[in-house]
């Protein structure tokens, strides 16, 4: 048993980390760190827990939960991941040591190294940039063989995972053409644990309407790694991004001309062929749907295209679990390559219907 | 018309006041009263008014609200309208200005004129026992001549007009027995505009559960009415709350033992006939859902019975909105029968299916 | 007073159009037809009519309900509308009475006229060819002179009305560039009042999903539409439609690049121009919300922009509540506009909120 | 490994039996009968089991399915199960093999043995009365020692196991005075996979109301269960049932008053005292929110009490998933029992939150 250790704990996303540990056959739980919550059962937050642990929340210091890890998990609130490596093991991630965890940061402190393209995402500067420059962003499906090989990981976000499983193949493949138009639906859980207005019952539970148009601080992420994918520099990609009353459940539809005519069924073929090794990407004949996937790692997918003009339009939709596929699932599962561990372990959570 | 005016305009009861009144034929609103929004457009928070009133929020002091209008509306949070009223215009309620407007309080701080039961309901002892005794309870539709005389109003809680309307008529025709058991559901308005842990959409989304049980400060508000309309002084009454994933609505579900044999047909009758005036009480055959009650002064109201021993088992269903059966809309309907206005002016709002 | 009808009015179209019809200062109700309900009362199947109306359905036959109206609101399944006119008035308009009412189709019968299109988004051959070419489009907002001289109204769809008021304004200024892609979202009460798997509420209340991906059959109304208005005629445009757990309400949001260098203001004060003398039209500056519309006739729009390249992206989200603007509010509206009346009559329902 | 199959296996019981045999260690999936889906993978209804299992539905006849399994489980419409083991084993239960498989039902057939109580609550004769008499009613929590014993057992319905759990150790300590209450909630989900019109989604999103009131077909297994458990004959029960927009989810809350004086600590104690051998029942401080039980086998309970005269008023909260505890879990978990597996073998489903 390699042993697993995960601050910001008391999260959503600390939550389904939690979760997903306790029932790893692979890993076990050295510290569940929440400071406010120190002592006190992991139920009494994570109320699905109940009767299944009696672990409780520790308060130990970040070089203490370090030593006695084999891999940690980030999932603290933006900003704190990369400050608190900095006090811990200096502004070089090359004084990191040797035999030092495995990290995956599902904070999106390390998402993406270029110092003016963070700026312009988070609005405010870069504090760990050698850290930046080291993490390697852990788009497991697509980018497993630099995941096997890293020590530090990037867990990508939620609306990133499924835009990028959506039209990575494509861009691989030389297909795109600009521009993408990523048209992205999120459930509630995704602003967290704490109450907001924006989260208020009365006001969300009927309620849809697109946010922070054309300025999400996930475009640039998805944008950086389209390119780095293979799509052409001067691709244009345009980010939509919506809030629905669901709680959980990112959806994304996906949409560009190909210059090539394509006909669906080359275009299943292509997503097939890229995600032969992917356990957790499945191909559907008709458009997914996220109810079903609630607590599950998979990422469902559909594909369709029709001729237009010379080229191809095509749409691909994309359904996951923000809290899992989109943060502690991918997260795990980057953990699980990064340690040698069966890619699946831990995430066989079956979901329910209805 | 009459001029109208509301404090604590910024909340979910200030807000559907608004709604009523600038619809109103009969009344004109002066004050719209909220410091923190002062000088903004009503629309800005409360969204449904936007191309309907240019009206803005005031932050007028009490005493020019009251000299410029002919009825006040106090939404304030529970305490602060006890306080308004001995700073503005003493300890005693006979100090109160001949011409003065009348008063319909929202908030519960005079629904209990008894100081022991007051501090056992709300946890704190009473600010203003002299204006306390004066209010007078306004539950129009078993009230109708008491409120015609009064001034000051204290309009019912929004379970506590539920469960009254729908036993009310058993007590005042000296039918109930003890216990008398209400079963009551709310949405998620009840909590008001604020974000809080409760009204958290990813928890609230998909919950059901009872809250304070035994101990809601309903409980004596129901029990003391109860006696007043006949109930015997030794009914025990048992309110259970729970809250469901609803936004607006309450219901509630009475049953009681009568000692007498009745058949369904006769309590039907003795509820059409206790409603005779009342053109907000529907009978229903069906049991009523809150679903289409949305913004309407509706109770809708079915009876259901069966012979239990020598006596008869009594249910009786109930439906409101309770953001205006059981709260703005009973005080527009209060305020209408003390300013001698139809009892429905303003309160015509049809509903929504589905 | 100027009498209206309305066939299939046990739908929920037909419910909005009694509703409205019921509230409006300058119609009356003459025939609510129903076979299935006839000499039922309307309020037995919409169930927030109950008290305001003793009205019940009629089996009226066509011929006897044009004689008796001075318009005609059509609300049937797709199909019958067209074999209706022809079998009552034979297969020429010409031959409709000189005197005979306003006609509304809120069916989609008579949307395009252009029998090769028609039979590619309906799946069946036009059934009365003269009649579709008689029809008048009616999206008000944009066509509000050619409404005002027609006799024979195709009410636009749900779909349809969001995504050309929100890209309306585009075309007719000449700035639209291809492609213009369209993602929108619908609540449930857009599959009618009869129970289906689609809108079975266990596997709906958290669902989210595409549907009709590229052959939705909006689409080609939307294109010949955009047209019309002065887009491009090689313009693509990228219908995308999700289904999303709620019961009311169309959310669209549009995006397209413009060649031109605009600002964000410049692109609002054009919609501010285009839709300044249009009442139910409100430009926001924050993205609205479909949550506060229900029941309403408002649209809501806001114009996002930013440079790309030499031109610019341009982002519009647009809200309504698909049963009423995009419905029978709209219906109401042209209705308004033929017969001369004030065309908010009877539209000033004010939504809720929360 | 031990066989076991499920007859009605495409309806929701059906699904959530297969989602925990083929999860369960101890049992291998032996036939998923369903004649109209016959053929076809069972990841085409059930959609969440996509990826885990290559299974697919067959239509053998009940004489193969039962000489091929060890436990077979009847998730069919009432009605059905009664005549088939009629017709398969004759009209005496002595008839059936003596190597014959476990059975249990989850259908209703089996649970009351007297054939007028069965007639008033199903509204039909028995058709099987032999066997009628022969099921053990399996409340597995308070009947573990005749559930092992058992060879055909009548799976309690949804709502009784609620409330028994919840009423039942004050039966059995002699504690019950009448009446008692019991004001229970569902989702829709208890409504079957059909689409009918109480679970059309728009007029159920936001609905809540009572049905079936004062002849709700579970009342007569609930007052027969609670007088097996010690429950005095003359017992009033009283059993209000409410449909709310939950998708899974049983609550009930219960209320009675005892003669005894007895404090909240010591009411607790007795219920812990109950469920000392019983992995699935939570006994909780807090009242019980259905939410974070979905997919689990758990009851959660919360018991609160105040004097009420000489006596004290009781009141219990129950919260289970209705298809899990209330139906195939607590199926899977008499099954265990009877086969001598642990009895939570299959069960440990985790729950999420949010």
């Amino acid at each position: 048993m390699q042993r697993a250790s995960v601050f910001g704990s008391a999260g959503y996303l600390g939550g389904e980390l939690l979760r997903i540990i306790l029932g790893h056959p692979g890993l076990e739980l050295a510290h569940a760190v929440s400071a406010s919550h120190a002592g006190r059962p992991l139920a009494d937050v994570h109320r699905n827990l109940l009767g299944t642990t009696d672990a409780t929340f520790s308060d130990a210091a970040p070089a203490a939960v370090f030593s006695g890890s084999d891999v940690v998990f980030l999932a603290w609130e933006p900003g704190r991941a990369q400050r608190v490596l900095v006090e811990t093991f200096g502004a070089e991630p090359s004084s990191y040591p040797e035999a030092g965890p495995r990290i995956v940061d599902l904070s999106g402190d390390f998402r993406i190294a270029d110092h003016a393209v963070y700026e312009r995402a988070y609005g405010r500067a870069q504090e760990a940039p050698a850290w930046q420059s080291a993490f390697c962003y852990g788009l497991t499906d697509l980018e497993r063989d630099r995941v096997r090989a890293a020590r530090f990981i990037a867990n990508p976000g939620c609306f990133a995972t499924a835009a990028l499983l959506a039209a990575g193949p494509l861009a691989r493949a030389g297909l795109v053409a600009s521009p993408i138009v990523v048209s992205g639906v999120t459930g509630s859980s995704g602003s967290g644990a704490s109450a907001k207005p924006g989260t208020h019952h009365p006001t969300r539970a009927a309620a849809f309407r697109a946010y922070k148009p054309l300025v999400h601080q996930h475009e640039p992420e998805v944008a950086r790694e389209l390119r780095a994918l293979g799509a052409p520099e001067a691709t244009d990609l345009v980010f939509l991004t919506h809030s629905a009353p669901l709680v959980r459940g990112i959806h994304v539809t996906v949409t560009t001309r190909i210059e090539a005519a394509r006909t669906r069924e080359e275009l299943v073929a292509l997503y097939r062929e890229t995600f032969a090794a992917s356990p957790f990407v499945r191909l559907r004949d008709e458009p997914p749907d996220v109810s079903p996937l609630a607590g599950t790692n998979f990422c469902d997918l559909a594909v369709f295209a029709r001729a237009e003009g010379t080229g191809t339009r095509v749409v691909v939709a994309a359904a996951i679990d923000n809290l899992v596929k989109g943060g502690s699932g991918q997260a795990v599962q980057n953990a699980n390559v990064m340690l040698g561990l069966d890619e699946r372990a831990g995430l066989g959570f079956v979901g329910l219907h209805p």
